[in-house]
């Protein structure tokens, strides 16, 4: 069975999701490639096979040759199309965030128990990650007893245009808020935002965040939108009898010049290209198996909840409480 | 387009393959799984979803549903049922060894030829391996300088039933003969081997071979099939300014029980599960392109006979030169 | 030259300085071992080749045959002893912490400064150990550009009896606090503090606490007294161009049993060997060259007085301010 | 006690001995630094504290007021001053090599044992580095079984002027036949030489070489004296059920510019700081304690005897059998 996608956005993220589908998932075939700009569209569609290109994702995604939608138009379209997605009664692998308001994430949530059926993952790859996923797997084996804390590092080269610190509360942040959630098994109860710097930090200053869970476990999380040294994202689990620490991948190590030296990626793709294709692997199986997997639209809701209490904590200069609304039967 | 294919072979590597070609790979489609043993060719067949199963091979690749073959039957019959495929002009994905006589490959190279058009390809997938192509990479970028040695290392935890010291060479160490000279694209003039304990060397004991290659290097290999510990493959290149170290994956680091440690996998799967899967995926796109790709008859050729000459030296306990007949212009 | 030492404590610290002393310090003598146990003084003494044993520390200090005294006494005789040593005009190692109370450090300082001479260091040995001395000397380059933050982790195996969260906080990381204002060249200004399990948590809890100093750095710190797996110090000083993280020393890594691996200690002994033994052949040269080197009893002070500002932060719940006096000229 | 040092040669290495033994040896005294360049011996003895200088070193040793003799000078000095300081029953620690003829530390060793009493140390100082004594302590555990193999590296930066293939064997691989055969507890039976280039090799060319063991194991060894990149010192023991990997201190890695590194030393000295320093310091309470460590005048001809053989392997291109005299009582 060939499940016929249109990816809504041909940026970087939607190029990658074509080559994806087209190069190395079995039973996708793309149907629709969208996006304003035609000309995108169009060079998306012939590198990587597409059958049609289309400006109007609406049309797309109620097409009756589409089976089933990626979303990876830019964050403020996220969630108006996952919900024009649920309206038609499709399946949605929708990038994060779902959406940065969480009352948005919310109306997505209700439309889709609405709707009766689970439509929606939020592309939280991580989860799909083969290192987050052996150190879960140690987990729950017990062999760590119980955990205590989740130390977390997310650096990137540089930020873009117009960056700020909300905005790695916001938009970076919430990778490990969803990834350790996952993780630990629990929800926030209150978070704490430091930067170095304090109230006259730099704009592209580190933030520092420390959440506390329902569990009674520690996240701490450094955001580093300007570490210029590499891509770089680090994890230790600290369980009551050992800890566990995220690698990764490493192909070769190199001698030279006076220096031992292992490269870094300059940004997330080659670290997560095996996340993003096991991600949209397990969904297209998914779609015929009816099991969902990886991140829900509650999920998503949860991560943008959490952010914007972040945001808050950051801007107060003090611990936030992290507010959720009731969880429905619908996602449990 | 979809490739229709046979596998021939439904054991632990034939398993493998149509799993490869079922899950991972766009494009390929199981026409046929052929075994001897009917009953493991239909659990096979059931459980990746292939079309058909038989106990004739040679039906198989001569089938007109059949567009191409993958061969992972007994290391006996690659060679026969590669020249059935050449004979019926399909495309074939042969597990190593090609044979086991130098003598039975060059009756390949020679079908081959006479067909005139490339249809085999030998199952070394390292040459596929993203460490390996990343060190590959990096010597001919010239930061290394020139190639002067290439020190591998291949253990496996125990040897097979019946393994003996010639087997360690004939059986396990072409992988290395194939990937050291892809990687100093060089061929090889003579061999030594040594063993621990000499001429009363247990039948596991290692075997430690020096081979000198065409371009002056030097290729140095540890085969260790009774290492114990766990699999593990490591190689290093040498050049004249520095040298690079391939890694193994890792996913996780752990702590506990006053260690650091990290796992070893048990057999070869884990450590190049993605050799594999790139190796496939890219021999079926090389039967779209017509660009062959990878190790091809000859280069299953030029394994065998090193391997020959180093039972050879093992026996005589003396450096042995290998002797290869000239190289065709068909495979220039 | 030979400086005549007397050695206050013959238990664990104790006599490892004695071993420091006599064994790897030239121009050490052993004159007098003194301790409230005559058996284990005598013991040490025999051991380790001293002159004298007593079990009268004040006697010792004055002695005209001593010229030199290294405190490692119970906690709670530090500051007494050291201000024995000070009256006697003797130079003085005081294992850390000079006090628990910053009053009683203030009453050692003030007393040096009458004496008009510098005449303590405080056995903060990790000013000694080479690898945060190589992070030190690049962050002083240039290399990483500013510091902005310090990650610390300290572990224990498992809590010595009647340990609890404060004294994570009291005994644990003053280690940190001093070595942390030694790399950033800054005081503290703030320090939070949280706990997995909160207000719940279990006395041997790990504690982890975000120190804001005054040049704009945080720094944080874990402090896991119940660890299990191993005695494990580590740190990562993030500039605003790169980082640097601390290794601890690994002699070996064993490949055994599916895993490769290093081994963790189980105290702090082998880790920091050389740290101990550098800072003792720093201050007995300091001795003869009269040049001060390692932390003062200033910098005793100032870590005593964060970790009191730690424990009321813990006690409370929240950010406490971190009060100094103000600097002595004689400290500049 | 304190023992007076006369120490021969004010170069490079009598610099560091001086040096090592004024700052980090309790119980040793310069009495006596001596050079043929008086301007070179007058700097170091006023560095270093030393109460004489001399330009004659058999004066020096014969002297009354010198207990103790550390060898130095150019090599070819240091089998004749070692006999001048048996003849002057003085205890000696003479720089490796003994000699560079075997007949000549046999000359040595005949003295020795006509003096009857052991006086010599050759000055292989790796038996004192704590990463290979971890690796024999664990092999002697019987954890990894019985030892198969010892991998062996062993990499410098650039060869001094004039340096070519033969001195890298009979200069550079001493420090591998002797550590190896200390690991090992075994004699060398046979060595086989190779080179990248064979008989056409530039001089500064690595040089590889194969060496079986009385016990039966395998010892291989590359010495490459123009590896560029850093001074790297590597081994592997492979035991039947495990192997250990030597690991050469670090004290930080460092995150910059895209790259993860560690820094390699330019040459043995910061490597191998710690194994000089505990050999000196064991030499030294030898001398009180009158019970010999190290590597004697015995192990010192052996290795010369084997780098004999690894000199004709390499100029006759095949494998040469080590001959060594029957190992007098005198040193079992």
């Amino acid at each position: 069975m060939t499940v016929r996608l249109a990816i809504i956005g041909a940026g970087t993220m939607g190029g990658d999701h074509a080559r994806i589908f087209a190069d190395e998932i079995p039973g996708a075939s793309l149907q629709t490639i969208c996006d304003a700009d035609a000309a995108r569209a169009r060079a998306a569609a012939d590198k990587w096979g597409a059958r049609h290109v289309s400006d109007d994702p609406e049309a797309a995604i109620r097409s009756s040759e589409v089976d089933a939608v990626v979303i990876a138009a830019p964050d403020q379209f996220h969630a108006p199309l996952t919900l024009a997605s649920i309206a038609a009664g499709k399946p949605v692998l929708c990038e994060k965030p779902l959406s940065q308001s969480s009352a948005e994430c919310l109306a997505v949530t209700e439309a889709e128990e609405k709707r009766g059926k689970r439509l929606v993952q939020v592309g939280f790859m991580r989860r799909f990650d083969p290192s987050y996923i052996e150190i879960k797997t140690l987990l729950s084996s017990g062999a760590l007893g119980r955990a205590l804390m989740f130390h977390c590092i997310h650096r990137n080269v540089a930020p873009a245009y117009g960056f700020e610190g909300s905005m790695a509360i916001s938009n970076s942040a919430p990778h490990e808020f969803d990834v350790a959630r996952w993780m630990l098994d629990a929800d926030y109860k209150f978070i704490s935002v430091f930067r170095p710097g304090g109230a006259t930090a730099a704009k592209s200053a580190p933030v520092f965040m420390i959440l506390e869970t329902t569990g009674g476990q520690l996240v701490d999380i450094e955001v580093n939108i300007s570490a210029t040294y590499g891509y770089d994202v680090r994890a230790e689990l600290v369980g009551e009898k050992g800890t566990a620490v995220l690698q990764a991948p490493v192909l070769s190590d190199v001698n030279l010049g006076l220096k031992s030296y292992r490269a870094y990626p300059e940004d997330w793709r080659p670290r997560f290209e095996e996340a993003y294709r096991r991600q949209n692997l397990a969904w297209l199986k998914s779609l015929t198996s009816g099991a969902p997997v990886g991140a829900s639209a509650w999920d998503g809701y949860c991560s943008t909840a959490v952010a914007e209490a972040g945001v808050k904590a950051l801007r107060a200069g003090k611990t936030v409480a992290v507010e959720l609304v009731a969880k429905p039967n619908f996602y449990a």
